[in-house]
């Protein structure tokens, strides 16, 4: 890029052409830990450290976004916000999506007391975790909403995935999954608030860069995780002293 | 008190009568400037600067408890304290608290944008209620919760207030009080649950006194805002350069 191009404010749509770019050479689907796991090549102990690991980053979640609630200035935009804790965190007897993933846990034969302790989580699922964290409260507020538009392209991982597992696994039905079907149209309205935001409020290059930093670093953080997975049960199939034996 | 008295546990109830007496002596019902407002004894002007100054402490209390919420640990807590952002930000057609605020300094004549602009903010209002959302943001979560708990002499206060500003203030009537009435059943819910998290949660004499020095905390700043208040407005009723003028 020369000097002028990074001077140049984007337009709002060159900006999320960029935006769906980062997705298209970054997002985790294209890991390759998971394509074995919606190809069906791995076998439960794999798809058990998967989920168990991943329950960390679900469990997080709310935290980041009140965090990110605290610093919104507005009641409108914390109504907004407020959405994701509803979604995550359930509301009267409808579970959230904490809850449902203890359903996938459980439902590939985890205790959900040994889960929740996080005692058998890889370290680089905690530090890859604690840095989303830690990025959302930190940085601006710019930045922390960009940093949620992975859900562009959770659509179409998610779907894989169920098509995928339910296909591929005896051990996996369709009320494990559960957690999955209400993301299909969470993270559609997301997406929707969150992209209309980013394209109204980068007001400057610079700006427009934070939030294309701000996927990337997303997409890192999603993809650092399966490393951490691959190398502990995959290749080598080293887990660390401590981690989650199958 | 001894080193022995320091040292052992209270019992619960033993807590809540210090926490009771805390409020006692010092929760700001007893200031002057209240006194002063709820009596009538005040012009239009410095019931105008005692609202504009309080929607500062109502603006900010999303932003307090979404910081809190963010470090609870469970799915229940965080359901818990999400209800009073639902009380402070609304719901559906529902307003808030912080749109009922303006309600207030609207049907006090003040203008919707200079108020929620802050221009016309007292230092010390600002100091006091910053000081109160580091608290939470920065204190143990059992201390946080603790700050909540003068919601256990709100109710009285409000009931003294509309019924003090209905008979006294021609200006005032109970659309413009609309703020205070879900008040009094919002605060005793939160209280109900925050006294009993206090309760079960300080399990040492030291934790206890967290507590207790958290709602002394907490009165010290609701408290502190009328000191500014009564300076600037009463006597000698001098606001500061740049702050608002009735």
């Amino acid at each position: 890029m020369n000097i002028a191009d990074h001077d140049s404010l984007l337009s709002p749509e060159e900006l999320e052409r960029r935006l769906l770019a980062i997705g298209a050479e970054r997002y985790h689907n294209l890991h390759p830990f998971h394509r074995l796991l919606h190809d069906g090549k791995l076998d439960r102990g794999q798809v058990q450290a998967w989920a168990l690991n991943r329950y960390y980053y679900q469990c997080r979640i709310p935290a980041k976004d009140a965090s990110l609630l605290a610093r919104l200035p507005t009641t409108d935009l914390r109504r907004e916000w407020r959405r994701r804790l509803v979604d995550h965190d359930g509301e009267g007897t409808a579970p959230g999506g904490v809850e449902r993933w203890l359903r996938l846990t459980s439902g590939l034969g985890l205790d959900n007391d040994y889960v929740m302790s996080l005692a058998g989580l890889l370290p680089g699922t905690r530090f890859a975790v604690d840095a989303y964290v830690a990025f959302v409260r930190e940085r601006t507020v710019l930045e922390a909403v960009a940093s949620s538009l992975t859900e562009m392209f959770s659509s179409k991982i998610i779907s894989e995935r169920v098509a995928g597992m339910l296909r591929n696994y005896s051990f996996v039905d369709a009320d494990t999954l559960s957690y999955f079907m209400p993301r299909l149209t969470q993270a559609p309205a997301d997406v929707a608030f969150a992209l209309g935001y980013v394209k109204t409020h980068a007001r400057t290059r610079v700006e427009q860069e934070g939030v294309l930093g701000a996927l990337r670093f997303k997409c890192d953080l999603l993809w650092a995780q399966l490393d951490s997975l691959y190398f502990a049960y995959v290749a080598p199939g080293l887990p660390p002293p401590g981690a989650f034996r199958p």
